[in-house]
């Protein structure tokens, strides 16, 4: 038990935590409401927590859905905005009279495919997870790349198409704008408002037309679907393709909603583009595309293992 | 001396050579033709430099002008075609009889910028070499980055256009098709045959429109020629914000022949539009986007000092 350490994921709804074993093992999942507030409510929830699973000597690792920098200070949250400016690892550590350690989500999640999961034993891999937005986490010989600032690892945000699509963050043609959950929606709104898709579509009739409606149809084999989910997919490869032209890592995980509900509709045509476009092709081999391993406990599992890291180092 | 190492940039049509000290100064400098003919002709100019150039315990370290994998095998080589599949590294350890070290020739750059020149102290940098192609290298926590294949680090093929123009790599719209002296001299030439270029500009009187002409134009303030460079430097600024958005180094830094003959025509307009990129802009300042100061020693020195990190383990 003295190895096992307290994993907290803060979304922007919910937060889900339990105790993560020296081996990855998950036990005592839970989950509880992200309180409304500000940070006090935050911390408050969170070491309520770390008292109820864990012992009082057990590390936390908290994986935050925004940009938290090397200070531990929250810079931006599109979820939870009322916290940005918050010294929200600082007040965490006093709180819960332990280490805590704080990074991105997607940078958890990245931690835990590659000890737990798709990545395992490969020494370094990027992650993309597939959701409203694209985050991403990035690992480099071993180590998890937070960068200059903790802004490192956003790898929605590579601008692979300039000039194309508005994305979330303002800029136009990034890979979130082309491949998110919510880009795979405007994708069928476009075409149904276009008149592109068949009458007996269910992307025709829906009332609500997201990204999940698309995948739902695409499993079902609807072909409008599965085109827009092959369009999506093409750009995922497009960089997955640049990422692999830049940091050649061993394998590419996807996760998230989006790409668990989308599977090989979404990761068939990535590969085919990105293996067109992978540096030295035919001759080299693209890096391996999988899908995640480890689900939505990801982020959790890979915040547990995270401070295992801190404390050795 | 015993802290000295030979350092070999071989380059298509030159072989530059020289001592480095441990403090990073290189001495005896010198230049030779890279010889005709294949891995042997190579193995015994390399050879014969360090021979001559060091003691027979001096590590030797090398830049390729190519892909070399993890084994020191050449995989590709655009202008040494005839090496390709050649054991270059064991090769040159056997010829040589102390240790060698073969990398990238941008990735030798990256090491030396980050060493002693632009990106001192910093920790990680991307470095961009603008020339007839766009080289690159990244060094992230400390440690180049070299990838699961040695192939880590081709920052001119990260894709910010797709289906834009094509590039030497056979794909559209990388940051080479758009940042490169040739794709400088492509766009003067497509502006000259556009009638776009006024009739008293150098351009459009130019026997031999090349990248070189459009960069000594834009120094005597020629506006086609200004304009053309700060196109190359919009989408130069496009791969550096998406560059910041994947890995948050330190500093960029910006050498190559064409860097350093447009030096701010470049610069700025790609500092400009990498502010509005970078993801939490405005708030969040931009990577330092800097010209090299190593110039055209920065291979030769950073292949040298990377000796050094081999023998230490």
């Amino acid at each position: 038990m003295a190895d096992a350490s307290v994993a907290v994921d803060i979304g922007g709804t919910k937060i889900a935590a339990g105790v993560v074993d020296a081996d990855g093992t998950l036990r005592a999942h839970q989950r509880q409401p992200t309180p409304a507030g500000g940070l006090a409510e935050l911390v408050e929830a969170v070491t309520g927590l770390a008292r109820k699973l864990g012992d009082a000597r057990m590390p936390v690792g908290v994986g935050f859905p925004g940009f938290i920098d090397l200070a531990g200070t929250v810079r931006s949250a599109p979820n939870l905005p009322a916290l940005v400016g918050a010294p929200l690892q600082p007040r965490l550590e006093a709180g819960c009279g332990v280490g805590v350690t704080v990074v991105n989500d997607a940078d958890a999640a990245a931690w835990g495919e590659l000890c737990r999961g798709a990545g395992r034993g490969g020494g370094g891999l990027a992650m993309l997870t597939l959701g409203t937005g694209v985050g991403g986490g990035l690992v480099v010989n071993g180590r998890l790349v937070r960068g200059a600032h903790g802004a490192a690892g956003e790898l929605g945000h590579i601008i692979i198409d300039e000039g194309g699509p508005l994305c979330g963050c303002g800029n136009h043609g990034c890979l979130e704008a082309h491949a998110s959950g919510t880009a795979i929606a405007r994708k069928a709104r476009e075409a149904v408002a276009a008149g592109e898709v068949a009458a007996g579509s269910p992307l025709a009739s829906a009332a609500d037309l997201g990204g999940e409606v698309v995948t739902a149809a695409g499993a079902e084999g609807d072909r409008d679907a599965l085109a827009i989910l092959a369009d999506a997919g093409f750009w995922l490869g497009v960089g997955v393709a640049s990422i692999a032209n830049a940091v050649d890592p061993p394998a590419i995980v996807v996760g998230g909603g989006a790409a668990v509900g989308a599977g090989e509709a979404l990761l068939a045509p990535a590969r085919r583009a990105c293996a067109q476009r992978v540096l030295g092709a035919p001759s080299r081999e693209p890096p391996p595309l999988r899908p995640g391993e480890l689900g939505e406990h990801a982020g959790l599992v890979g915040a547990g293992l995270l401070t295992r890291l801190e404390a050795a180092g």
